[in-house]
């Protein structure tokens, strides 16, 4: 807990006079003020950040982690556990979406296994191992993992981040995999931002109306059994999350301590966020949406966080992908924060006053 | 008008059978079918415009065509027109905003004078000078343009294009720069597609209430005056059109008879793609809107003609700034079809039955 306390004592507030100076650039530059909407804000938010005016996004990082989930026993998944594991040698061996995606924006993807129930053979020593344990266990049968195990999660994301960190980090996005891991998340949002279960349950990777119904029934009685305390994080997501979940919470607020900039990507990514958010709000003005998705829990974490998605193209894979999308138009906004030419320089009129 | 009507004879509807091909091979990627959204989307209409399953997009071009507008005369602009000119020289000096995102997707930018009102001085001849005339008459006062002048500033987007075909043409964009052109574009909009005149009208880039005011009060006078026929796009283009626009409309009928992707920018590229539309509307499928702005008209105008915006940044812009922040994403997605694994080749299991 010391390590979690220490890191989040460390996040500030944005640099508000840097942030002033940004938006003093923006409006000297060749074009209408304003007129290139998100991208302007987002230099100003970059800046905020970092607390300085970016010259660039060189070192970008995509952070997938993997972890079972205890209640797919439930049925409430369309896909084997197995899968889990499958992904991550494809992860490793560079054929996932998130592989492509990171490479098309030029970021590294690292992957870390949090807590996958089989051991994976990694010979290249590529996979980051960090198991907290073998999978979560049935939150429908007791609480997904100990308040200990919950504390090791999140202390496992800030190591991983800080590991990167040390490496050279300009930006960071959170990405998953987790068959199960889904239900995790709409247990999460269910117990913080309240309202009815069903709404912030959608079919995950493609589980059909009876799948869909026993992910709600097995989230009633996770809540009702192991009653998470909403305004304790940290119970949230020993009763009901996961270990992955757990980890990338860890890594946003490990990046909003050192004054980075983090990429939300999707649903569980979402979760995620929201156990940071819980544990310091301060946090979020250091998120960028990435994306929503078209899992209908997706927009309602992002409007209780009062984040505002960048892209919307009805993706559900997670891994980070529409993360790093993102991080290609965030590039580019710092690209135009140092490279267009001021009126003065390419001598273009001003408005007429 | 020969010219015009080889080209359209070209058009045809996009391949079927392609597109399937490409739906079969998205299916058997590492990832639950459909959950990348747009993406596979993009890959299988690109499949469908190309008639093959595309292995990469590599030669990309933004055309950004400048041309003046007589209807400033009547105050609609918040900008001198000078400040056409002065931005042609800022795109050849390469520190406009297209510039600086067009470097950023690999896309190279082609300048074309179609109309400017003063003679550019471009010594490294970057600039293509297709002047159809020194800019469009007041629009106020009678037809901007003749009709020979509308065929004209079509052929000349098309005799650009294909300039830029040989060099190498993977995906094309289309971008402009004309003060006073968003009159042009709602004048182009209220005509084709019927409605409210200020439904149509923005601030461009930014003119005042009263700016506002004079913009519906000239394109009302234009309309009422030049009675463009609005079942006839030429007659359209001629009366309350642009020279840029009309060219804008060249591109895309040429893009589409070359069976080559082409990405609609703005509000006034999609004033343009309205022409296109109106002239033959097979080329439609061959469009891909980069993004919606916040100008109100563009909403609009994707609706009439069907088209779903990529994007939405809140940009206001133009220039091509929204096409070419586009292309990274559709790029993206053309990679997605070829490097991602397969469920076989990467050994992992399919969804339960």
């Amino acid at each position: 807990m010391d390590k979690i306390d220490a890191i989040v004592s460390k996040i500030k507030p944005l640099d508000a006079k840097v942030m002033e100076q940004a938006q003093k650039k923006l409006d000297f530059l060749t074009k209408p003020q304003g007129s290139l909407g998100r991208l302007e804000g987002l230099a100003k938010q970059i800046s905020g950040i970092i607390g300085a005016l970016p010259k660039h996004i060189k070192n970008k990082v995509v952070f997938t982690f993997a972890a079972d989930h205890g209640v797919t026993e439930e049925g409430v998944s369309a896909y084997p556990c197995e899968v889990t594991a499958q992904m991550v040698y494809n992860f490793l061996a560079g054929g996932a979406g998130i592989n492509v995606l990171a490479r098309h924006v030029g970021a590294r993807v690292i992957v870390a296994d949090l807590g996958v129930k089989s051991k994976i053979e990694d010979q290249k020593s590529k996979l980051k191992i960090k198991k907290i344990g073998p999978g979560t266990k049935n939150m429908v049968k007791g609480p997904a993992m100990t308040e200990s195990e919950a504390v090791k999660s999140i202390e496992a994301g800030v190591e991983i981040f800080e590991e990167e960190l040390a490496k050279g980090l300009d930006i960071a996005a959170t990405g998953e995999m987790g068959i199960g891991n889904t239900t995790a998340a709409s247990a999460i949002a269910a117990v913080i931002i309240g309202g009815d279960i069903a709404a912030v349950c959608g079919r995950g990777t493609g589980v059909d109306d009876q799948g869909l119904n026993r992910k709600v029934s097995a989230i009633n009685k996770a809540i009702a059994l192991n009653k998470p305390d909403k305004n304790n994080a940290l119970d949230v997501l020993a009763k009901v999350g996961g270990f992955e979940i757990g980890a990338l919470a860890g890594v946003i607020l490990a990046a909003a301590a050192h004054k980075k900039p983090i990429v939300i990507d999707g649903f569980i990514s979402g979760s995620a966020a929201l156990i940071a958010f819980g544990i310091e709000p301060k946090c979020r003005d250091y998120m960028i949406a990435g994306h929503v998705g078209i899992e209908p829990g997706h927009g309602i974490i992002l409007e209780h966080l009062g984040l505002k998605p960048l892209l919307n193209l009805d993706l559900r894979l997670g891994e980070g992908t529409g993360a790093a999308l993102a991080i290609g138009i965030i590039e580019a906004a710092v690209k135009i924060l140092n490279e267009m030419a001021t009126f003065e320089s390419a001598g273009v009129s001003e408005k007429n006053a």
